[in-house]
């Protein structure tokens, strides 16, 4: 059961009153995000499901891994915008799992995203990862049972190391 | 305060009699490690220091990362031999970065190197970290006190990232 967890690509700088759910890629972020998808691609990802923050700099990460072939048009989940609810995305994950779901992606913020692999890895949360705009990060998940410390972690990848 | 650990490449079965710190790279371990060195060193990886294990099959490993030009001639510390005594690494680390020490790899072998980097990160061991041959993670030590349970961690990655 393998679980990417991938960072949003570099976004603009807020604008006076802008808020910050409505802040989009940059060029060069659009760009490398895509690189980065491509590159994913190439070694093969795939996914049955790709999950996104309903904020827009993920969801159009989100939709580049879709356009580059790694799954399905992306899903928005509440759980995965800043500060969103852990626990109702481990409850989503083990139905996901329990009706025979496959490898999910999810595209979120930090430091949320590196508290989560956290949780899932070693149950608790360290501050100790370090996940860059357009990382990614690969989990195994459990065939049963809670996913929660019981994960582990076989991925943690800058961008440059995918799409230098 | 970098710490780059590297896993040896794919190495021989051991032969009938042979002893396991004998045992050598295959040609394709050769081959794939180097191409691994020198994806490091063109990704900037620059260290002052390339510790590794007796093992044949590391200190191989570690020779090649030399060749790519990553780092001095390595140099053989037995603390990195399988089963070997961590705290005598701490010690010699502590020391090296007092005297001024930079940039640090370690060529090793698995479960070890992951037991290090998870003591290093979160200061026990939970065998959760899939390090791969060829593989590398890097870390982030810190600049005062103890290393242990205060490193963050960059990278985790699998050889077919950094050489496909």
């Amino acid at each position: 059961m393998k679980l990417y967890v991938i960072r949003h690509g570099i976004a603009q700088e807020p604008e006076p009153g802008q808020p910050d759910s409505q802040r989009v890629l940059t060029k060069e972020g659009y760009k490398k995000t895509r690189a980065v998808a491509q590159r994913l691609a190439a070694l093969g990802v795939q996914v049955e499901a790709i999950l996104t923050s309903p904020y827009l700099r993920a969801s159009q990460t989100a939709v580049i891994c879709h356009e580059a072939g790694l799954g399905p048009m992306p899903v928005v989940h509440e759980a995965l915008q800043p500060g969103g609810d852990w626990q109702q995305w481990v409850t989503w994950w083990q139905e996901w799992r329990d009706q025979g779901g496959g490898a999910v992606a999810l595209v979120g913020h930090q430091p949320d995203l590196g508290h989560w692999v956290e949780r899932l890895v070693w149950g608790e949360v360290r501050d100790k990862l370090v996940l860059k705009k357009a990382g990614v990060a690969l989990l195994e998940l459990p065939e049963q049972g809670s996913p929660v410390g019981s994960a582990q972690l076989l991925w943690l990848l800058p961008p440059k190391v995918l799409a230098d």
